[in-house]
């Protein structure tokens, strides 16, 4: 067997066998195989796409190229996963709430990958947050307080995270057969029994159509079943950004302001409809409605909040930034975008929200570059919102003056008023 | 612009521009787009092919990439080139006739991709022989003896070398918009004013079929019409090798051999079909037969064998061993290959007779690999030959006893006797 032969065969729009895709796999991981063979396969795959069995093939070979985690002491752990989407700040609310209500939360989240930061690079914009724990660690804090959010370790899927930043760099990510097996490989290797997934659709989401979102969906929740992790996938509105702000630090006060319970309605509906599912598969309440009541009383007594201080002090953050949100930096500039048109607001493109705010410096174009935790953007006005002319549509926070100008005139054109 | 757009547009089957075309070539020689990125875009150029503008503005790029020679001052050169094939050794029998008719060869080969070495190596088995020459001592040497075969240098269509070296990792060869580029691009730079190109049509070349092989000629004289460069495409049969060798140092021996008038006659119909056409080009013959006879009459008379000679020592070859065949360095073994059945030789795929040659040694898996000179096939028989029980079909001549007997029982299969 060798590469070349398996490049053909996906070329050619044929199908690999078992180990076919065990051997990509643990090649590319070993370093067998150099990533420009990889790149030429990743496409091939891209273009031909892979049927299901392929599909659970290669997302067994990648969760089983590292350690697999035994979180098996937890009892039962729900994890959480979002296909991804502009202004996601769900998890950082979400999982607070959830280990709140005494269900173990041991989450490992991923950096960002194409216009703004992951979860792991906004736990980051909180002084002194630390996303790098070993699995023992990892493991002790559930235990301890009964959540942990780490990014992944580096032996978790290594075939994953290659794979992962590969297509990044050649623009193969929007792929059911190479999302759905990232994603579920690096569930099954981080251990969690059961799995929500929230599976975004829309502009700014990797899923563009509601058949697509489907269609992932489905593949994934039949991988989690295969695999023997009860899985449960929801799909969710991503065409204009979620939430009031997109950006690192941004968003990481739009948590704290939602856990204190001042929070944007489309962020309230996303996080208690995943959250109501991961009680349901914990087997605390088959009822989504109660479980949704329960989760917002966790926000009204406090103890969701109080929970993700003890999350940010267990992992070295410093809690005082919780408690005065005026204490993060800063962008340089915050320069407002001004309606020059009246009428209501009728679209807002999520991706080109997202690509500005990737110009700003809040995502990265190549998985070397660095991100500006501070800078981003600030949206005042939201698809449907009525708006006259001189009204801030938002602001821009930037730290080059250049980039900032820039980003205004962007955004008020991704602006669609009638 | 960037790369990941370009890879997106040719992915989803849209037409690339001749910025974009340039973008790459121009970065990806420099440096600034990765192997992986360019991995991607050729294999999405593989399989969603490209029209005669975008071939034509990639062949431009690629030759643009380095230096284009300037052989002017040599008058008219025509250039030949074979797309490639088992026991192809035509160049170092063509290259010596033309010459020693007085028309100025300054010929450019390539290292071998695939199952064989290419010509450059091939010259390499004569001890001594340099194919490494500086553009201005390639010119000289013309000039003083009207021939000169050497490799390609470093900075002519640096573009090129690279694509080529990595499409033969990711198996992406087999594409006209890439042949043809490749091609063309290196004879375009390389400075002939008119050319010849060899189109394989068989089992053992990259065309398979009498139609991609059509294909691919108009393909590229159209190329080199826009280039300004006459260019003639004459198809030729590669179902079986050509001529009694397949390897290094056995295809110099039988060039010797043919250039003393002791040759294959299907080796002598490609030679004198492209010879005559080089002539025609270089304005010193309009009649393709007449030109045939022209070159036997330079083999009967030993001015072909004499200029080869004279090459061999300008380049620094010892030209004893043309004189005395017995001195070039023999295989460890010589195992026959004998017939276990009687009939007609009906088939001998030549790709086949490749691989086999390639495991002895004769060609490269990996670009990194080194070619072993002295190993390779010695045909007996051949299509249309009767063969009787007890006959020797072939010779095997390796280095290493098991892959020598391994290849005596591989070739018997490959031979279809009815």
């Amino acid at each position: 067997m060798n590469i070349q032969d398996i490049i053909e065969i996906k070329r050619d729009g044929h199908k690999l066998s078992k180990e076919q895709i065990e051997y990509f796999v643990n090649n590319y991981t070993n370093g067998n195989i150099t990533d420009y063979q990889a790149a030429a396969l990743v496409m091939a795959i891209y273009m031909n796409g892979m049927d299901e069995e392929e599909i659970t093939n290669l997302t067994l070979a990648m969760a089983n190229s590292g350690d697999i985690l035994d979180l098996s002491e937890l009892g039962i752990v729900v994890d959480k996963h979002s296909t991804g989407g502009i202004g996601d700040k769900v998890t950082l609310i979400l999982a607070p709430i959830i280990a709140s209500l005494g269900i173990p939360v041991a989450k490992m989240s991923g950096r960002g990958l194409g216009y703004t930061g992951g979860t792991a690079d906004k736990l980051e914009a909180i002084p002194g947050y630390n996303v790098v724990l070993d699995e023992k660690q990892f493991i002790e804090n559930v235990k301890e307080i009964g959540i942990s959010l780490i990014t992944q370790t580096a032996n978790l899927a290594p075939a994953d995270k290659k794979i992962y930043a590969l297509r990044d760099s050649i623009n193969c990510v929007e792929s059911i057969p190479l999302i759905a097996s990232s994603i579920m490989s690096k569930k099954i290797a981080s251990g969690a029994n059961k799995i929500v997934l929230d599976v975004t659709c829309g502009s700014g989401a990797f899923m563009k159509t509601k058949e697509n979102a489907k269609k992932l969906a489905e593949t994934m929740e039949k991988m989690g079943k295969l695999a023997e992790r009860e899985t449960v996938a929801v799909i969710t509105n991503m065409d204009q950004p979620l939430g009031k702000y997109v950006g690192n630090t941004l968003e990481v006060i739009e948590a704290i302001e939602a856990l204190n319970g001042h929070w944007q309605e489309d962020v309230k509906e996303v996080v208690l409809l995943l959250g109501a599912n991961m009680i349901k598969l914990a087997g605390k309440g088959d009822d989504l409605e109660e479980n949704k009541v329960k989760m917002l009383e966790q926000i009204e007594n406090g103890e969701a909040l109080s929970k993700f201080k003890e999350l940010v002090v267990k992992q070295g953050g410093d809690a005082s930034y919780i408690e005065d949100l005026e204490k993060f930096p800063k962008a340089k500039y915050k320069l407002p975008v001004i309606a020059t048109k009246s009428g209501i607001v009728n679209k807002l493109n999520a991706e080109e929200v997202g690509k500005i705010a990737m110009k700003l410096g809040a995502g990265r174009l190549r998985k070397e570059d660095e991100i500006i935790k501070e800078v981003g953007i600030e949206l005042n006005k939201k698809v449907g919102n009525n708006v006259e002319i001189g009204d801030i549509l938002a602001y821009i926070h930037g730290n080059n003056e250049e980039l900032t100008e820039k980003a205004v005139i962007d955004l008020r054109n991704v602006y669609e008023i009638e």
